[in-house]
């Protein structure tokens, strides 16, 4: 196993990914693509299926973060592992509309949501709207009577603490474009409001710490803050909200430097504080709901390159391109976040030559890796970087007119195309 | 005029974009919509070949870089205006050639071309291959030998300088993934490989600095590098480049701190000091190229939102939320841009409102402008970001599964679509 159970080496010395040899699978495929070990996602959605039924209590159900990761076949296996579904805009609704997704295990999120997509999210019947602002709140309490429904709905609470996390992916303090602030008082006459409008079904409330978490500490301090919002709002208003949900952030593992996580114990131990603070406030526990997104899918992917170039500047660095980079993985350049890079012809051999991973853009800062040590690759070489499933196909972009790579799904040792390989044609399909 | 000439506000106080009235042209169009004045556009093209031809020398052409914004629409017209056009991908050839640019002018570039790639681009007829790499000589000179073809190239040669500018977008320091330092000796070695290879015509040497560059200082130390470079491989080998090109850089204004730029002013200087350093290493002055690409684009072009939630976080500061963000302008939260904003609705009140401008994104990273102010914008207000020409629509994503906004073009006051708006349907295509 190579840091995750869906990396393997075999008796060529090849990288396997879900048991298949990648260099077989770059000559079926072609390269650069994205790969998915679909029975390693089944995998965590069971996990976390079990553990939060067995310690958040009976009705919570996990909720995949779809922007960790997103396309028609996905929300299929989503479904049939009977999570729900974190939708982030009409174009995610839109998808798992069309991969019959059922839209009431839906929760429909966004700081900004427009009119448009409030009409189209109740048209489709999602089951829930985590409302966002008041200004949202009362744009949706008017489609919905114009509509004749009731919208069902959590309220987005910031509940003001930093997890520790990058900044980019930090979303539970104070000063966050998302949600309203239990410290200003905001939170409360947003919860009146919903309170009080007519089409309006208030089911509890949304919080959200931030990304790529490795303790529980932030959780538990997100819940401590949010039961005792729960708790002050049953004593202001009466009302005794049935759902709490504290958003995604489980860390994953990208390196060997990175901490191991222990899901099953992390999520048991969360439910025992629950158990603690609920007890504390004297509030019944609600069913407690988490969004894992980049926990599913992040550890059962990979992507494979082609090496191109192999550059030695004497007395700098080496560097080693790919026909890939920042249009199918912007997230170093974005974030530094760092990778486990593999020669995947020789994924045995010593890890020897110290090298820069650049990407085939016109932009220095299209780099995948820096300071990294690989058996050392030559033109025509397959690498693969691992722990690639999430945020990578969702941010891709065509930056340089380069064409997003294919994500093929592995299955008991079978693979097929999720998402197929984007043309030349479809990159000038806008085009007038 | 609002810091560029395509900008003004018209007797309604509303923002124009070549003279039509925005919170029009987005009742036309629909918001998020990317602008782009082409009588701009064509003003920059004309500005450029003039002044290149009087001061570089007359075969001395621009070369327009395409990765700053491309799509079919947009090479016919610099076609049109007779200007040649740097491709750094299969995709941007492709784009080109389904435009009925002329191959002959057009230049191939990249860190890491493919086999592919470079059989492709002799299949097409492209003028000058841009080689990055003995790795890649020999690979093209075996692909042109197959093809029975001579490959005229420039070679990508490092000249080791800092142009104090976004680390991300500097590229003509020494430890960089582009070309060969001369600084090593390795591009020496390049030169003799090129002159010693078959099926290949060197045409002469490309460099290129970076990016966003104010003042002429680095492109006069990149001359002075490279046209000794000129001198001693003529002394070495017995070569004399025709053709020395010293790639794009030149700044745009983005916002009122940032300088104003004399474009003119700064081709007349350099053309003078190419002359005196021509003269310096008594070399015949070559054809002296330059590629600008944001310069071209960037100040042409404008991205209209519709405003959403305004939010005022007690304490902290206000978002304002727009129905776009990092998926079709990722520049803020890759390099920390900053961007001059409007609200197109009362372009001529006083900008009081000091706010955050925010994304729709389910990420906290997902902001186009901080600390920025402008007249009180309300949900449903048409704002503007100016200055989004280059480096917007060529970087968008679907991040969110969010689709990419239309490029509308405007010329002598009328409008036409240049690249159609992305739906949701476009959006799941490529799924399985």
């Amino acid at each position: 196993m190579l840091l995750h159970p869906s990396f393997d080496i075999n008796e060529k010395g090849h990288l396997t990914i879900g048991s298949l040899d990648a260099v077989e699978l770059s000559e079926t495929y072609g390269t650069p693509a994205y790969y998915l070990d679909t029975d390693a996602v089944r995998n965590m959605c069971r996990m976390y299926k079990a553990q939060f039924a067995a310690h958040f209590g009976g009705n919570s159900t996990p909720i995949y973060a779809g922007k960790a990761l997103c396309f028609k076949k996905l929300y299929a296996i989503i479904a049939e592992e009977g999570l729900m579904a974190d939708c982030v805009s009409p174009g995610e609704l839109h998808t798992a509309r069309a991969a019959g997704f059922p839209m009431e295990r839906v929760f429909f999120h966004g700081n900004n949501k427009t009119d448009g997509d409030l009409r189209y999210a109740l048209e489709l019947g999602v089951g829930h709207i985590v409302v966002d602002s008041p200004d949202e709140l009362a744009a949706l309490d008017s489609i919905a009577a114009e509509l004749g429904k009731e919208a069902t709905v959590l309220l987005r609470i910031t509940p003001g603490i930093d997890p520790h996390t990058h900044q980019k992916i930090s979303t539970g303090n104070i000063d966050s474009k998302f949600g309203m602030a239990i410290s200003t008082g905001q939170a409360y006459d947003f919860v009146k409001a919903a309170l009080d409008a007519e089409h309006i079904r208030l089911d509890g409330f949304h919080c959200h710490v931030g990304s790529q978490i490795f303790d529980i500490d932030p959780f538990k301090e997100a819940a401590e803050i949010m039961l005792a919002f729960v708790a002050k709002v049953r004593e202001e208003y009466g009302y005794l909200a049935p759902v709490l949900n504290i958003g995604g952030g489980f860390g994953v593992r990208y390196t060997e430097d990175d901490p191991q996580i222990d899901y099953e114990d992390n999520i048991r131990r969360l439910g025992q504080e629950f158990d603690a603070i609920c007890k504390e406030f004297d509030i019944p526990k609600p069913s407690i709901m988490m969004e894992p997104g980049r926990s599913i899918v992040a550890a059962a992917g990979a992507t494979l390159y082609t090496v191109g170039s192999v550059k030695e500047v004497s007395g700098f660095r080496n560097y080693v391109s790919v026909d890939g980079g920042m249009p199918d993985n912007p997230r170093y350049t974005l974030y530094q976040s760092r990778y486990t890079v593999v020669n995947a012809e020789k994924a045995d051999a010593p890890a020897d030559y110290p090298c820069t991973l650049a990407g085939r853009c016109c932009e220095s800062g299209d780099l995948l890796a820096e300071g990294i040590s690989i058996a050392k690759p030559e033109r025509g070489t397959i690498l693969a970087v691992l722990v690639t499933g999430a945020y990578n196909y969702s941010m891709a972009s065509n930056y340089n007119r380069i064409p997003r790579p294919p994500v093929i799904l592995i299955s008991g040792g079978k693979s097929e195309i999720g998402v197929r390989r984007e043309t030349y044609d479809d990159i000038i399909e806008l085009d007038s």
